[in-house]
């Protein structure tokens, strides 16, 4: 048995931001998609057999992995979904994090890792990003109980490329290793392609940002068959059915077109690139993004000023009242239309700043 | 503070049997409905707003909280709700079940308990039930860390009236008591009346059932204030955002459809009773059953032998080859025409049973 192995913990498998809600508001602070769920869906919807909800789903959403096992390249019994990826992480913490020693994660980055943590009592630490934001790799080198790297990180949404993966995947062979991808369609480079080589590798993603699905909760991990096996007998130990046939009906929609992905993302991608140009040209700072958002800061505005000041206007970021990000502000990509807005209220409120004016 | 408090889980919430595919089956094996959800269902599901499914969903699924506090007359922050009551009970476990002292819960009961606690590492132990698997309420008097009554209970059948629930909590104020009523709809009392009076007691239900929606994914919990907020933080550090907006939808439509699930429910209890009559005649013994399925055991020939039988001609029912329960089939209420054919079928292998030829 290998180390990492011992730290899943044994089950008895049973054999079986902020939601505003205003009208006429902009909403770019919980990183969802501007755009729908492919065509497709609205079908699936108005075809569904309504009667078939009378039964148990399949428990293992064999449907919804075939398809993600096709458009991935990977064996399908390599993939765990969830309710989301928010599902998928909790499970895989619970699953693989029994150990003595602490799991290490940056200090800046998505902040429901200690919480998750917290739940399960596992210990953790929570190495200091740089100056810059950026993770730094002897940080990792360390013994520990785990690794969790977001890639790209949020909110700084700064990628990594694959050599910085491979490098902590080399000095953390003893511990389950987790890449979190929410984000990895708008720009960054997927991890997926190291499973075979990493058995200690699971790779989780999301249909909440890319595939515009938020409402679907739809999230799942690629990894080796001991890992996936591994959470699956703890989801088969918490609830056997967890993934509904609608959500699985038209996840499957979702993943099979491809045009309509890649157009979308590619839209987002654009918009973003953008944006950060005339975000520059305001006098905002913030690191390159391959996110759907950016975290930027005003040379001379706090970003709590701004962010209030945007609220007044019907424009809601998000803005984290937390150490060494207290100046920042997340910004979601949201349509051209909405950028363009963001823009102008934006530069509005910085020329009527004190000082500024 | 409360005693039973102090086994709640503290944490730092962030501001969330067999599924045959065969033709021509008939399948009493999972407790389904045999019956499609109220006929509304279809009608949400064709005017679903597919591209609202960008966004992510109401974390406390407010619309479906509301329609259940009206149907229930109880305030909607009394009610908690979850992916199925299987999740509603696992996120139970781990919140309330934090003590050195044993949960209580019968040794034949729905054997996801054991599963839970295993899974949480909670202490816990299972008096047994008397032989007529009743269970024995003086065994729920001593110091523990829980309890966990299932009423009606399963795979038993047999319901407790409210005297006997009020008696365990009485017996039983310094820690949570879960009754879990997943069949209460068929014939039995439900604790929900008793909620005012014990702010440590949480009653949990389930749309599997009743309301034909296993495939939705709701379940729900009624209770104190404390108790639901209690389950909600664990739940804001588990996944903000479980329940998808197009179950929420679904399960609104089915829980305003009163007259359809009085029919419904009204249809499978008589079914049951007409069944239960013939069952006798062919030698069958079992508990007067409150659920939509009965616990039996025939009197010459072998649980075992009948449902392999059964299952050569695609019936499918449940079989536990476990202690005291080995000789027992649990035996789902469908259709009429799906019993008929059952006691058809049933009466043949009955008859070709060596010794009864």
């Amino acid at each position: 048995m290998r180390s990492w192995e011992q730290n899943i913990r044994v089950v008895e498998p049973y054999v079986a931001g902020e939601q505003p809600k205003t009208d006429h508001m902009i909403k770019l602070n919980t990183n969802e998609n501007p755009y729908p769920p492919a065509p497709g869906v609205r079908s699936v919807l108005n075809e569904f057999p309504a009667e078939d909800l009378r039964l148990y789903p399949d428990t293992g959403a064999g449907a919804l992995r075939e398809a993600l096992g096709e458009y991935y390249k990977v064996d399908s019994r390599q993939i765990f979904t969830g309710v989301g990826s928010d599902d998928v992480l909790a499970m895989s913490f619970l699953t693989f994090f029994n150990s003595d020693r602490p799991v290490l994660f940056p200090d800046i980055t998505y902040s429901f890792y200690d919480v998750w943590a917290g739940l399960f009592r596992i210990p953790y630490e929570r190495p200091a990003v740089d100056g810059e934001f950026k993770i730094r790799r002897e940080d990792y080198y360390k013994e520990n109980g785990g690794v969790v790297i977001a890639n790209p990180n949020a909110p700084t949404s700064i990628a990594e490329n694959l050599d910085f993966i491979r490098d902590i995947l080399e000095h953390n062979k003893d511990v389950v290793v987790i890449v979190d991808e929410a984000y990895v369609d708008f720009g960054a480079a997927s991890a997926m392609e190291l499973v075979a080589e990493y058995d200690n590798l699971l790779v989780v993603q999301t249909f909440s940002k890319s595939r515009s699905m938020a409402g679907t909760r739809i999230g799942f991990a690629v990894g080796s068959r001991p890992l996936i096996e591994a959470l699956e007998n703890v989801r088969n130990s918490y609830n056997s059915y967890t993934m509904n046939p609608i959500s699985v009906a038209v996840g499957v929609e979702a993943v099979k077109d491809v045009d309509y992905f890649n157009q979308n993302v590619e839209k987002i991608i654009n918009t973003r690139e953008r944006f950060q140009i005339k975000m520059k040209e305001l006098g905002f700072a913030f690191p390159d993004s391959k996110t759907n958002f950016i975290f930027a800061s005003h040379r001379t505005v706090p970003a709590e000023v701004i962010f209030q000041e945007l609220r007044k206007k019907n424009i809601f970021v998000r803005y984290f009242k937390r150490e060494r990000i207290d100046n920042y502000l997340r910004i979601t990509i949201g349509t051209e239309e909405e950028m363009n807005r963001f823009l102008i209220v934006t530069e509005e409120i910085l020329r009527n700043y004190p000082g500024n004016r």
